[in-house]
């Protein structure tokens, strides 16, 4: 598979691949699924595909995988955390190195009809704001616990 | 397949399966694909599936279908318009019936690291920014024409 060592996003799964590291959800074969910072968003999480690449179109013959794990992630998320509505986005404009970001969205979020990007935007420069959009009401570990045991449930493909 | 009379979508669904419609790109068998408003993102099209369904999780043996129909959209879209980026978004946070944004991204846009909805929030209430952001160098009907173009030469399924 493609590497950059110029990406910080391949540097990121190749950390992420080492099994003591504490934020990782599961290990797809084409993908890493890991806890995100926004943790205001219960449950979000990120899915870095393993292979460096820009666009889906470079995956070939593994996008059709990837593109699965990234919804068996989310349905996991869904179940676990039952939200509102779920966010799914895969974005690539500052580090573009395909990733998805999977953003729960609750029903008691003044802000839950807009994007996700709007309440971030804030989180740039004001430091109150980054804590309450960092804080969330399930701890970092109790995320990873209840999606590892769905996706372990329902037999997740893993690397 | 799933229909629900009081969403908006569902309806556009319908309209949009009328062949003399102008902005549809494709009738894929899970979605139909149609030019959005926001053309300063040239090429910008939305893919709304047929189904009414509010995760992907609902789609069941339609959802791995429902994906490959918007990977290859993103890839004529790719290929017609040869972006600097290409983003890929599935919310649904107003209209919770499945549906793809994909902005193509351009090196010229001084917000290019930015996700697109920073500056489609100012449209809201600033008349004169919603007229930039759909406006575009590429007509509606030339977009449409470069991506069926793309998708016949390439056999893309049709419904």
């Amino acid at each position: 598979m493609a590497h950059d060592p110029d990406c910080p996003l391949c540097r990121t799964v190749a950390e992420l691949s080492v099994p003591t590291t504490g934020n990782v959800v599961w290990q797809f074969p084409q993908s890493v699924a890991y806890v995100g910072p926004w943790q205001f968003y219960s449950g979000y999480c990120l899915l870095a595909s393993r292979q460096h690449a820009t666009e889906l179109s470079q995956l070939g013959p593994h996008r059709s995988a990837f593109l699965e794990e990234m919804a068996l992630l989310a349905e996991a998320m869904e179940s676990c955390f039952r939200p509102y509505k779920l966010n799914y986005e895969l974005l690539g404009n500052v580090v573009p190195h395909l990733h998805w970001h999977i953003f729960p969205r609750y029903a008691d979020d003044p802000e839950r009809l807009q994007p996700v990007w709007l309440a971030l935007e804030r989180a740039k420069t004001d430091a109150a704001e980054k804590r309450r959009l960092e804080s969330g009401r399930i701890p970092a570990e109790e995320v990873c616990r209840r999606l590892q045991t769905w996706l372990s449930t329902h037999n997740a493909p893993r690397l």
